[in-house]
């Protein structure tokens, strides 16, 4: 049995814990009944020694398989992943949505996606990016009384994402301590008409409008402060004709939207100009968590 | 010549400032060149002979129509209006956007809406009414250098428009200054998240979204306690089964979505609870101002 889950990015600039969309960069597990308990690691991860041992999958996996199953079974775990940690890529997510999903797999228990989504939510509070790992494509979604609600629309084919993944993380809490506390009602006015006019946009498949509506006032430059090196990948990106560039999550993370087009150009333009930094082109993802038995 | 333009609903509850749409209610002046400049007013205001003289259609006409035309003509004006006034039912932008309609139609000079709307925007700021009342429907939209940005979508048939009107306003000073300076990073990401789900909801037509979407922390509460029984006719919109029911504008009518077929139920439990308030039930609007020859 195999799961594949994919790689998100949050936020989409003002769409701050709201707004979220699947990207064809995925972890995929094979999981077999096996004599004992073994764990292969490839990819993301795999020189990381602690993993193997002290592995989120694995402790979210056997919560539910415990609690589904009253045999007690021993697995083989292989993991390949291509999510990058602790980048803004959603790698934790990946993990949590993968982890249920293959406990009730391995039991041949079906789950419907909205209940995985709930479901995930107990490991993960914000559903940026839970829900597009579930659901993939684009995704708004807020959580009231303990459940995610959510629209979710397919991306097309016609665009690319370039990802410009830095060679270190920012510290999820230095991140988080850079935020205000309080936002004048110009700001919070700025970000509530950008998100939603980023999310017409995206409903309405009107490209050039994302450009405008990406721009944020709540949390992206608090924390590209941290890596002021992102405000010139940012730069360049729309400057070669990005459609919109945004941090991914709370980074490291430089998220780009292009026309098919335009996405070798991008990239070509990004790696020469960052050659310290992972540039990848990927296609998106409309899938979400699947499940091959 | 005969313009006509709709009242407009805006902030539908989280889309403070952004969100917008049109209802089928209008004012509409006919303008016929004449010896003397006269005036005629029937409708809302009719009982307020001030705005006979002291007329911003009027001088809002003037400023324009003196740029175009480079003759000196008078006019007799036949104003027939059903939007009230300072009700927050975009009395003021139906008047800004007619009077800038009307120069350039009494002179024969064709305008675009785009045009239209970025003129309308030097008399009002904020883009939330002026918005629908030139373009009809569902709009959201954000200014960026003296330009609004937005994205629009029919309102269909399947729905109406009930709107409770008090028998007086809530002073825009003071629901002005009811408003915070500041607000916590909680309240602001509210405010996001709903905003832009309400907008998912109305761009995909996802009625069932309407009620959880269109909660709001930014400026409802504030205004409403200016006219506390306003929380009873919220409560008893959504009870008797409105899809969503929001503060129009700054107050006082409080704004109500139906299906059209719980929407003579809604009216009429409404009217039978708040008699002393004025209760009308009307389809969307989707063309905006228009032009008569």
């Amino acid at each position: 049995m195999r799961i594949c889950v994919p790689a998100t990015s949050a936020n989409l600039g003002p769409g701050f814990d709201t707004l979220g969309l699947a990207i064809s960069l995925h972890n995929q597990v094979s999981i077999k009944p096996s004599k004992f308990h073994s764990v292969s690691l490839k990819g993301e991860g795999a020189n990381n020694p602690v993993l193997k041992d002290n592995n989120m999958f694995i402790a979210i996996f056997n919560d539910f398989y415990q609690n589904l199953s009253n045999k007690k079974r021993h697995f083989r775990f292989e993991f390949a992943n291509d999510i990058p940690l602790s980048r803004g890529l959603g790698s934790s997510s990946a993990v949590i949505v993968s982890a249920i999903a293959s406990a009730y797999a391995i039991e041949g228990i079906e789950i419907d996606k909205d209940k995985l989504l709930n479901l995930a939510l107990a490991y993960e509070s914000h559903p940026d990016n839970i829900t597009p790992a579930v659901m993939g494509g684009f995704n708004v979604a807020t959580v009231q009384d303990n459940e995610v609600k959510y629209i979710r629309k397919n991306m097309p084919k016609t665009l690319k994402a370039v990802v410009v993944i830095p060679n270190r993380p920012i510290s999820t809490q230095l991140a988080r301590k850079a935020l205000p506390f309080k936002y004048s009602k110009e700001d919070a006015v700025f970000n509530i008409s950008h998100s939603s006019l980023l999310t017409a946009a995206f409903m309405s498949e009107d490209w050039d409008t994302l450009k405008l509506a990406s721009q944020d006032k709540i949390h992206q430059k608090y924390r590209m402060k941290q890596m002021p090196e992102l405000f010139d990948v940012q730069k360049t990106a729309l400057k070669c004709g990005a459609l919109m560039s945004t941090l991914s999550g709370s980074g490291s993370t430089l998220f780009t939207i292009c026309l098919n087009e335009d996405a070798q150009r991008v990239e070509k333009e990004l790696k020469n100009k960052f050659p310290h930094f992972k540039v990848l082109t990927r296609d998106f993802d409309n899938d979400g968590v699947t499940v091959e038995y």
